[in-house]
C-alpha cells in the first residue's frame, strides 16, 4: 500500500484534470497520488440522487486499487465517504469534510460558493452533520446557467462576486470554493475578495497525506488486515 | 522564509524533546522544521493565567525567526494563538484547534484527555469558540497527581483508563491527548482502546506543511510582506 | 397515484411482516398501503456500506410502483431518503425523521434504543443534519449478539433494560426504537418504562398519510407532473 | 372518548370556521373533530399577555369535554399546551409545534410568515425551546396594519412577498403559515413561491389522529385514567 | 416609582420570609424592596399547569402595586415573564432567567439542583428558550419526597449531595438552587461542595436594582407612560 | 477589602474619565469603585494582539490593589478575565460577559454595535465560548475611520444608523455598545431605535456590586484567603 488515490466521482476527465493539476504541490511531499476518473458517474453531479448513484461504483472502483494507501473523495458532498470507511482501514477523506475543517483554521466563518442553488441544502445536510453551523457564515450559489458556467471569465466574474456577498453580506472571513477542479479560479479570488480561499481537492489530499505519513486512520482494529 | 517553526511555550525541553521526535515522519515532507523551547515560559502550563503569561515572550521569539515559513504553537490551550495571527501572515497552527479538526475527520465524537482537572473549562471554552461542541464526547482528566505524572508506567495507564471511560461512557469514537510532547504514549493507547488516537502536534504540524506548500494563511492582504 | 408504498431495504420478509402488522392500525385512515421488500437488499443492514449501497435497487423499485401517492422508507437510518425526493414529487417519509419529528411532541427528550453499537455513529449524524441533538437524550445499543436478537424474550428484556438506563442514566422523556419491524415490542416496553415509545413506521406512514392527504409535498413545483 | 377537540383560543368564530374549513380533508380518516371558540379568550392573540390569559379558560373548557380522544390548541404559539398535557393523558398538539415538525420533513430550512412583528421573539423563544433553530431560515412579519389585515387581496399579497423574501434573502425550502384560520391562502402561496407551504392547523390535526390511531400519548403512565 | 416588588407566586408565607431574609444584604443599595405572597397561588409550584395558573393573579397583583419601580417573579420557573414585561415597561426579573446568567459568570458550565424530577423537562424548555445549553451540566432533583422536603436536615443532605453528583459526574462548575426560600443552604451547600452556589431570588434582585439604578428597561418605548 | 476596582486597560484617560462618569449612577450602592487607567495599555486596543499584551500588566495593576473587593475589566473583549479569576478570590466581571447576561433579560435577540469590522471576529469567538450565539442577531462595526471617530456628532449617527440596521435588518430587540467610555451615547441611541441598549461598563459594575455584596464568586475554596 502506497498510493493516495484520488477519485472524482464524476465522469468528466477535464475535471479530474482540473483535480490532478490543483494538487501538484503536494506532490513534493513524496507520497505517489493518483488521480482517477469514475466512469460510470454522471458528466456532472447536481442532485443528491446522482451523489447516491455513484456510491456503489465508486466502492468497486477503489476496492480495485491494489496499492491504496489512502483515498480522497472528490466531489463536494462527499459521495459515499462514510461507507468507503466502512470497507477499508486505509485514511479516507472527504473534501468536503477537508475544506471545511481547513477553513475553520484560517477565519471565524466560513462562506460557501456553490455551483448551483440546488446544492445548498445538501450543504447545509452536512455542514449539520459535521456540528459546524455556528462557524458558517453563509452558503450561496454562482446564480450562472450551465452554459455560463462552462465559460471561464464569466464563472470567475460570478465567483468573485458571489466571494464578495459572502465578505461583505454574510461576515465571512474565509471561502471555500464548492466544487472540484476549479482551483485554477482560487488565487485570483484570492486576490479580489482578500480572503483567504480554500479549494477542496488541496484540503483533502493535504491532509490525507499527512494521515497516511502519521499511520493515523479512523479504523484502528482493522489498521493491520485492510 | 523557509523553515516551519514549533514553540514549545513552556520551558521543559523534555517536552521539546517530545515533540521533536513526535513529528519526526513529517520531516520526509521536505519543509524544515525548527522546534523552540520558551525559556521564559513557566515548567508548565497548568492556568490561563500562566497561558497568557507567556504570550507576549512567544510573540518575540516568533518575531525573532527570520526563516519562518509558518508557526506552530504546540500547548493544548493554544495560547497567543490569534495574537501571532495578528502579527504575521504566514500560516499559524494551534496544537488544540488542529487536533480537533483532525479529529473530527476520524470518528463521529472526539473524547479528550486532560492531564488536570483545572484544564477542562479552558478546554470547554476553547471548543466552544471553535463551534464543535456537539461533537465533543467527553473530557476527563487523567487523576493523577504531579508526581505520578512523571512515571511513564502509571501515565500510560492512566491514559488507558481514561481513554477506556471516554469510549465506553461517552460514546468517543476518537481520542485526542490533550497535551504535548507525550507522543510515545500514542501507539499503545490506540492499541488498548481500538479507538484511533489524535496527537496534537503531529496534527498540527501535519496541517502546517500543508498550508505553507499551498500557500494558504488567514491573511491574504499581507502575504507579499509579512 | 392512490397508494402509500413502504419499502424494507433489506431483505428480510419478517420484517416486512412485522412492518406489516405494525402499520395496521392506520389502514382505517382509507389510504392504501403497500409493503415491499427490496430483495436486493441485505438480510439486515448494519453499516454504511449496505445502507447505501441500497439506494440503487430502491430507486428502482420505487420507480416501478405506478400508483405510488407516496413512500415511506423503513430502515432506521433512512437510506435515500433525499436521493428518493429528488425523483419523485409525491411525499418521502424516512421512519428515522418520522420518528423523531413525533418523538419531540411527546417528550423534552427523547432516547433511542440502537440494535448495534456501530449504528450509533450513524444515527448522531443523522440527528445532527436533522438539527435536534439539543434534544437528544441518549442513544443506546441493545449490548446483545446476533443470535441472541432473534430471541424473542432475550430482546424485550435487552430492549427495556436499555429503556430503562435511557430514562434514568440519561432523563430520556420519550424513547424511540431504532429499528424497523419490532413494533410487538412498543407496549411492553411502554408499560415497563412508563415512557411514550415510538414504533419508527408507525410513526411514518401516520405523518405520510397526512401528507397525502393534504396534499403536502417537498416538491411544488413538480407536483402535477411527478 | 371519541373526539378531537380542537381549540381556538381566540373569540372570533370566522377563525374558528376557517380552521374547520381547513381540516376537512382529514375528516376521511374517521375520528370525529370537533372545533370550539374559546369565548373567553380575547378577538385576537397578539401578545405573550393575551396568550397566557387563555389558559385558564382554555384548560376549564377542554376539561369539560368528556368525548376527549385528544386536543388541538389552535393559536401558533401553543399557549397551555404543556399545562393542558398535565391535565389530561390523551394526545395534545400545538399547531405551532405540530407545523414545526411537519415543515422539517419538507426541507432543510423553514421560513416562518409571523402576521405581527411583535409575534417573532415569541415564536423565536418557542423553537429555541423546541431545539430547532438550526433549521430556522427566517420569521418575517407581513408589514401590514390591522385593518389591511381583514382585506383578503392585501393579506394575500403580502403573503406572498413575504414568502419570496423568505426564500430568497433567508433561504428557506419550506413555508409556515404562522397563524390560525387562513388556510384558503395555502394553495396560492405555495403556487406562487413553489416552495411547499405548511398550515399549521391542519398539520396538527393530522399529527392528533395519528397519534390517537396508534395510542401514542406523552403521558403512559396515566393512560388508562385520564 | 420607587419600589422593588418581588412576587412569590406560591401561596406559602414560609417561602415569602425565606425570600425576604435572603435578599436583606441587597437592601443596603437603598432601593426599597416588598415581597408580596400570591394567596391564589398553590401551596408549592409543581406542574407547568400550576405554573401557568398563577399568571392572571399575579398580574392583577403586579398591577395593583402603584408603586413598582421593577419587579421580580420569584418562582423558578419564571411564570409570566414575558406577559409581565408586556403589561409594564419598568424592570421585570425573573429568578430562573436572573440565576442563570450570573451563574454563567462564575463558572463555565452550570449544574442545577431541582427540587421534584417533574420539574427538569420544564427547566430545560426554559434554558433551551434562554439558548443556554450548551453551558448546562447537568438538572438533578433531590430526590426526597414532600415530607422529607420539610425536614431541614435531610434537605440540606441532599442538596449536599445533588450538588456533588453535578460536579463530580456532571462536570459543574457553578451550582443553581433550582428553587426559592432556601437560601439559608447556600453557604453550607457552597462550603461542602467548593463550588459558588447561585440563590436565584438574591441574584434576581441584584439584577432588577441594577436596572432600575440604570434606568434599564425592556420597553424603551413606554417607558414615561407605564 | 472594599473597594470595586475597574480598569481600563488601554492607556486613554478620556475613555477611564468616560467609565468613570457612566457608572456613576452606581456609586449610591454604597460601595466605593475606583476606577483605574493601565498606563502600559497601548492607546486602544484593536486587535487580538494589543488585548492579549495588556494581561500581564493589568495582572500587576490588580494585584496592587490592596483593598480589591472585586474587579472589572473594562475593555469589550474581556482579556485577561480567567487569568485575574486565576489571581484573585474576589470578584472578576468583564464588560462584555456583563453586557451580554444583561442583554438576554432585555430583549431576545441582541445586537452588537462594533466600532472597527475587525473586532467582529474576536467578538464572535467570545459570544461563542459564551454559548450564545443563539441569542446574537448581529454584529455590525460603524464604518467610521478613526478621524471620524473623534467627531462625536459622526459617531452618534452611525450609531444610531448601525443600531437601527441591527433592529431592521437583523432583528435585534436589544443593543449592545461594543466599547467601553461612550455611556453619554446611550440615551439618544436608545431613543432613537426604540430598543434598549446596555453600556458594558454600566452592566458590569452592576453585576460586580451584586456579587460583592452577596459574597458571591467564582473560587469559593479560596475566599477567605485571596
Amino acid at each position: 500500500m502506497s498510493t493516495l488515490i484520488v477519485i472524482n466521482p464524476n465522469a468528466s476527465t477535464t475535471v479530474t484534470d482540473g483535480i490532478d493539476a490543483a494538487i501538484d504541490p503536494l506532490r513534493s511531499f513524496g507520497i505517489p497520488i493518483r488521480c482517477l476518473t469514475l466512469t460510470e458517474g454522471p458528466p456532472g453531479i447536481e442532485t443528491q440522487r446522482q451523489a447516491d448513484l455513484t456510491i456503489a461504483p465508486m466502492l468497486a472502483l477503489a476496492a480495485a486499487q491494489q496499492d491504496a494507501a489512502g483515498y480522497v473523495i472528490a466531489c463536494f458532498g462527499d459521495p459515499g465517504l462514510h461507507a468507503l470507511r466502512d470497507q477499508t482501514s486505509v485514511p479516507v477523506v472527504g473534501i468536503q469534510e477537508a475544506s471545511v475543517m481547513t477553513a475553520l483554521t484560517l477565519g471565524q466563518r466560513f462562506g460557501v460558493i456553490a455551483i448551483l442553488p440546488a446544492s445548498i441544502p445538501r450543504h447545509l445536510r452536512a455542514f449539520a452533520a459535521m456540528g459546524v453551523l455556528d462557524r458558517l457564515a453563509g452558503d450561496r450559489a454562482l446564480g450562472l446557467g450551465v452554459a455560463d458556467l462552462a465559460d471561464e471569465g464569466k464563472s470567475l466574474d460570478a465567483m468573485i462576486a458571489t466571494g464578495k456577498r459572502l465578505r461583505d453580506e454574510d461576515g465571512a472571513n474565509v471561502l471555500i470554493m464548492g466544487c472540484a477542479g476549479m482551483a485554477l479560479y482560487r488565487a485570483p479570488l484570492q486576490e479580489a475578495t482578500g480572503l483567504p480561499v480554500v479549494e477542496p481537492t488541496q484540503a483533502a489530499v493535504s491532509m490525507a497525506v499527512g494521515q497516511i505519513r502519521l499511520n493515523l486512520s479512523h479504523n484502528v482494529q482493522r489498521t493491520d488486515h485492510a
